[in-house]
């Protein structure tokens, strides 16, 4: 049907080297930070205390960076990824200047490389999408690559150079805000005991809560995000997809582990970096989500009052890890798989203030 | 029960001259526009994109034309609707002054006709509505028709003058917002294509995706509208009643259809006029809602920078037009009537650019 | 597992005189209000309505003093209830300054005594919270108590000196904002036709409505309040509970039949005082709340233009008491409890204009 509709991009659209600016920039307000609160259980103060956040250098309570990082991704689905059959993987995530509320977010998306599938029905494709304020501040920048349906599947395109992707964010690039104070940094608002010199690399930290996610919230998330992909939304055609169902947005899962966090890494400051992160197995609604974090790397940075933690965040559906011990990864007909009951092994990077 | 509880008005009590100023006024804030963008998927830039907004001569990013519908209608609700059978129609639905996050909404309700049915039990009252903004600007107005329970089936009263409803809302009664700078409109923002020269009179769009309405998505959209109708709430009363279950409030499908059709209308502005309006089939929680639009008129405003587009928005539930044709209208028992999976059959005006 | 999260306190770690600062204040936004209203059905103008609000004297419209409550409690539920076998009841709810859109509130509670049971293995702690805003003023103060876990559970405590919770806030106590101006208050805008001059003590009002409540709906509103307490959200332990399956947070029950009350009480104004309240049968996810008040007592302040009612609000589930009569207590086994429909026994005084 040809219409004034549009279908998305596929493979075939998304040559190396093409700019795309994606449409409909969004405002981001106080409404969509409670809307994030209420549907993510989030509780660090840097987002919903504006004395905290002004005590520590800010204008006011700050947007959570992985809204941010969600209302940037969604952006960029209606160009990107519509035709996607998989979101394969993301890398060299990186947050910029702070986002306020009344801040207006828009974005832009480069291909950077594609490689068609052996078959050659299918494509992989590199972009690298980053986001903006309304005074063309960067506010966050991330590389993803997607196997993209072909428009036509016996068309022939030319693969590009491969391109690396870095497998942890570089400590130069992460973006420290200046107007941060540190040395006002309260423990008594956050509630947590422990700081950056306290954390060791190889230690664990269980959550210990559970939350279930019902239908009505991951969609209203993914339609906050204004992401349309319609593994989200479109009930009718999924029931002959290969779940039967529709799926939770993996970024959502992303965010209710993180503020599940929240409980043993209360002192964490904004995130810095992504690393990497992958959707091991889809979560749907009903599912009830626990997490557990391993502290991967403990990152000196040239500061007296702030360091940088590397952690693993582990997310998991109808499993409690405090409860019964699970491998992150098991073996399977030979092969390393991820245990079923794991849906999120995302890694990642976040500030703490030091002792 | 005669205690000092409010039972909302019947048949017999709304008379032709009747004036009603309805109760509860609304401060419409960002907290709302919010939740209209999680429930509804809302896309349209100038809803949610403040700088666009200010480039095309608004404040700040506007009130959503149907967000602001809803809360009139919802306001009028306890006075007009509470002890209605079913609402039959509406016209001449017209939109003033642009509504901005910060203002308050009142509303007044004239009732303008009555008229028994044949039996004498029920009978259908024809209302006004119009509603107000802080500065007693006009924000909409409408007529409607509402067949009424009645408190004493057997009480007796006068037919008034039938009145005429327009079947389309007259263009001379379009309100263009002197503040608008369509020069300055841009179509990166929107990321549609076609602007009003494009639109042919006959032309179909499909809007390609199909979006799932949850039991606490269409409960949180009337309770956000203060619509308190006890068909959309009421699920105890609710099992014995013809359809067993709550039914979805019709303007939420109204929304949920018209942000679809962003998909193919992205430079629509605001709706200036809603002609007419049927509620065919009533959709629940759990239904997939498609949508697709017809182009019945091509207006040419007295401007060179916009015209008018008169369009038809047919949503259905569970069937994807894009897969499966479909007849709006088809005939059964010898007389025409609307397809089963035809839930909504929306005749409404827009602004658009022209090139 | 000794990692870095926390448990939460038990019973031994809540000793008489201890002072908690509770983590994570909140700023109270635009948002949380149009959350509210979409939960909750919130229709009183004083907190939807800014023109009505600064009429009667405040700047702008109020936060729902349930919301005020909400939020308190929820602070503080990691501190406090994360172990809690039973929240057993409350009392000398005192409303205090009024809570605006922007103003963030914290919150610090004092353990004032505690009683191990008979068995030696829970006890009961009994403990008064206070909220502030950010110029230090109190908000809202609160007494309850609550069954505790133990840690250990042969560990041995000393018992405290009893306490006694007065069974209705004192008159004295009631704080009536210094900027109200009642003389400028509009029925009109209330829709309601009742003053306080109007309620009689011992009469009933039904408040016709009934309401059902969603898994998704309680989930959001607990979040909202970043209440964390298991019983709401960790649906897979909870299959192993004695009820198998979440329970709504009795505060939004509170709240939504409190909203139900509007139709026969839309003259009152703030909450001043909340007696005591029972929770009297658990409300799950499906049901239909309804509600009706008894008029307990006319409290004639002193002040010719505002006086103060004393009400019981009953809250049923899945009985309309309008269409099936009901007593609230019921002889079963040779005692006296509460009919099983009855969801919350809620005694609360409010402030309503005089003719």
């Amino acid at each position: 049907m040809n219409d004034k509709h549009s279908l998305g991009n596929f493979y075939e659209d998304l040559y190396p080297g093409l700019d795309i600016n994606h449409a409909t920039p969004r405002t981001v307000t106080e409404g969509d930070q409670s809307l994030y609160i209420a549907l993510t259980a989030s509780r660090f103060p840097l987002h919903c205390d504006a004395e905290f956040a002004r005590l520590i250098g800010f204008q006011r309570e700050v947007v959570n960076d992985l809204l941010v990082f969600h209302i940037i991704f969604g952006n960029s689905v209606p160009d990107i990824s519509l035709n996607a059959i998989a979101n394969l993987g993301y890398a060299d995530v990186r947050f910029g200047v702070i986002v306020y509320p009344g801040d207006t977010l828009r974005s832009v998306t480069k291909v950077l490389a594609r490689k068609e599938s052996s078959k050659g029905n299918t494509g992989v494709v590199w972009v690298q999408t980053i986001g903006f304020n309304q005074h063309n501040d960067e506010v966050l920048r991330f590389t993803r690559w997607v196997l993209m349906a072909k428009k036509d599947i016996n068309s022939k395109t030319e693969d590009s150079e491969r391109i690396a992707t870095p497998s942890q964010v570089d400590v130069e690039n992460y973006f420290i805000p200046s107007e941060l104070q540190v040395n006002n940094f309260s423990k008594e608002v956050t509630g947590g005991k422990w700081l950056w010199n306290d954390y060791k690399e190889g230690e664990r930290i269980y959550h210990v809560e559970g939350v279930a996610i019902e239908e009505a919230e991951h969609q209203m998330a993914a339609r906050l995000y204004q992401n349309t992909a319609r593994a989200h939304f479109n009930a009718y055609a999924l029931k002959d997809s290969l779940f039967g169902k529709r799926v939770i947005y993996g970024g959502h899962v992303i965010s209710v582990a993180r503020e599940l966090s929240y409980n043993g890494l209360e002192n964490a400051l904004r995130i810095v970096a992504c690393n990497s992160g992958t959707h091991s197995n889809p979560a749907f609604a009903g599912d009830t989500i626990f997490a557990f974090t391993d502290v991967i790397q403990s990152i000196n940075l040239d500061s007296k009052e702030i360091g940088a933690l590397r952690l693993r965040l582990i997310a998991l559906k109808n499993l409690d890890p405090m409860k019964e011990e699970v491998d992150i990864k098991i073996e399977k007909d030979g092969k390393e798989s991820y245990h079923p009951a794991v849906v999120l092994d995302f890694d990642y990077t976040i500030l703490m203030p030091k002792h």
